[in-house]
């Protein structure tokens, strides 16, 4: 019997904790993941993505897709088909296009809660899109964080965002100058589509961590690459981040944050190291958030 | 909305002439493939395929299973997602494990009737499965068979084959030596999974059409390699045909069958011309296959 969650059902089942177990469930697990495959439709700047892998009992692939001229609908959208480890049949199809933002800002939430100083209390963003915002809500349940600043390439959309802080976490929120808002983090959050670093490297002050969320494909960049020679470098996956993501730019293979989790490796040594987080996204991430989806709707359809 | 439609229903729908024409559309669409992803679950021997791709207004994934310890459910399964092309956004599900198994024989089929004599009479087929049931039907359909010879390495397998063959087409059916047999062909079909040659190039007569229906990876091959000197080849895509089709064991790249079916490229040319198609699947075969069976889902639904 197949379960199939919509998009709407999925909506109301996610939260941030849901989110943030899942994530570490993910990152926990000794799973595989296979090559991702970048295709697209008949129009080929719409694009979707396949993302497979399995580990334990789970089994499967997520689909996202980046339809960019989407206006009433979110640009990118999400499903995740599960297969039954026992016979290979589709198990689950969950639509996850609003969890999907949830399960990316989890794994930055992990990475800021095994990396950053446990008395990080400014919180840098640097982009005012959807998942931005996401990832502003996420880092801010597991730092002290009492200060939020806004960096955006339009004035107007970083006070917007600056405002939709505000009215969703409480905290205070100020649009400000790149070079003051770096300077100033605690925790660094870049959440764009960029081609080119955002900031130079110089204006790191020791101490401060560093998550890259935007770069998922060749030639994406978010960080300057001077500022590798200064950071100790962390990722999901250190053969993907060296492929698509960010690291595709830095000199060293980075250290997978599940090996810091578990023990095998270390993270941060001193209140004054630079650590530097790279998501690219990874199959496991989506595998055990469909899990998540699939049990609290069971468990909610059994009340 | 999402439409799902289970395996059962897929089921009831399919047949030989809806598989065919899905066959012929996807064969003649210009569209693109993406990359195979050959995955697993933790159990590493069961595999999964992912063959995506996009034409027209079609988009989507065939995750295709292959779980070698069942016993009360098939082997393979199949299940087919598509895009919405105007969102994005997921548009349907179909289930498809035995509607895969029409689509792989309709492709045969396609090639037969484009390639093999129109006098064509003695089918033989080399392998003995599921599959090799399902070219015996769809190729009978397309050319006046009036004998079907059956090969398989286990002598009760190939008698019970030919019953069965019997009993599904009203063909005369008869187990048979594998050189007689191979001599005797019109037309040949190889449903197997062997990794090398199943017969001597030499015993293919003048004017026989041959298609390797079970080459899917690397290392895998029905035919003899001698044989591509005497013989025209042809296959689905020529590309993924090289790579893990039977022509990765071919010295010259083959001809697409989409380009015969155009008119692009020339198919046989003489009455004595051994012709070879090399089927190794491809996503539009998957998306065309899935489209015909939504359109009759829904117009049996508005019944």
């Amino acid at each position: 019997m197949t379960t199939f969650i919509s998009e709407a059902q999925s909506a109301a089942l996610v939260d941030d904790e849901l989110a943030l177990e899942a994530a570490r469930e993910a990152f926990l697990a000794t799973g595989t993941t296979f090559p991702v495959v970048i295709g697209h439709s008949s129009s080929p700047h719409n694009r979707f993505t396949l993302k497979s892998g399995s580990a334990g009992d789970l089994a499967g692939v997520k689909i996202g897709s980046f339809w960019p001229d989407n206006t009433d609908l979110p640009r990118h959208s999400s499903t995740i088909v599960l297969l039954d480890p026992a016979t290979g049949r589709l198990s689950a199809v969950v639509e996850a296009a609003a969890a999907n933002a949830y399960r990316t800002a989890a794994a930055d939430a992990l990475a800021v809660s095994t990396l950053a100083r446990a008395d990080s209390r400014t919180l840098t963003v640097i982009g005012t899109g959807h998942q931005a915002l996401h990832e502003v809500r996420a880092v801010s349940r597991v730092r002290p964080i009492d200060r939020v600043l806004v960096v955006g390439r339009r004035a107007d959309a970083a006070r917007e965002f600056a405002v939709a802080v505000t009215a969703r976490t409480g905290l205070p929120a100020e649009p400000s100058d790149v070079q003051a808002a770096v300077a100033a983090a605690d925790v660094l959050v870049t959440a764009t589509t960029s081609r080119q670093p955002l900031f130079d490297a110089s204006w790191i002050a020791p101490g401060t961590h560093v998550s890259a969320m935007g770069a998922d494909g060749p030639g994406k960049q978010e960080l300057p690459v001077a500022l590798y020679d200064r950071a100790s470098l962390f990722c999901d996956l250190p053969e993907q981040s060296r492929a698509i993501g960010e690291f595709q730019h830095a000199p060293t293979t980075p250290v997978a944050l599940g090996a810091v989790l578990t023990g095998d490796a270390v993270g941060r040594t001193s209140p004054e190291e630079i650590t530097v987080f790279d998501s690219s996204g990874f199959a496991l991430q989506d595998l055990t958030l469909a899990a998540a989806l699939l049990r609290r709707h069971s468990s909610g359809a059994s009340e």
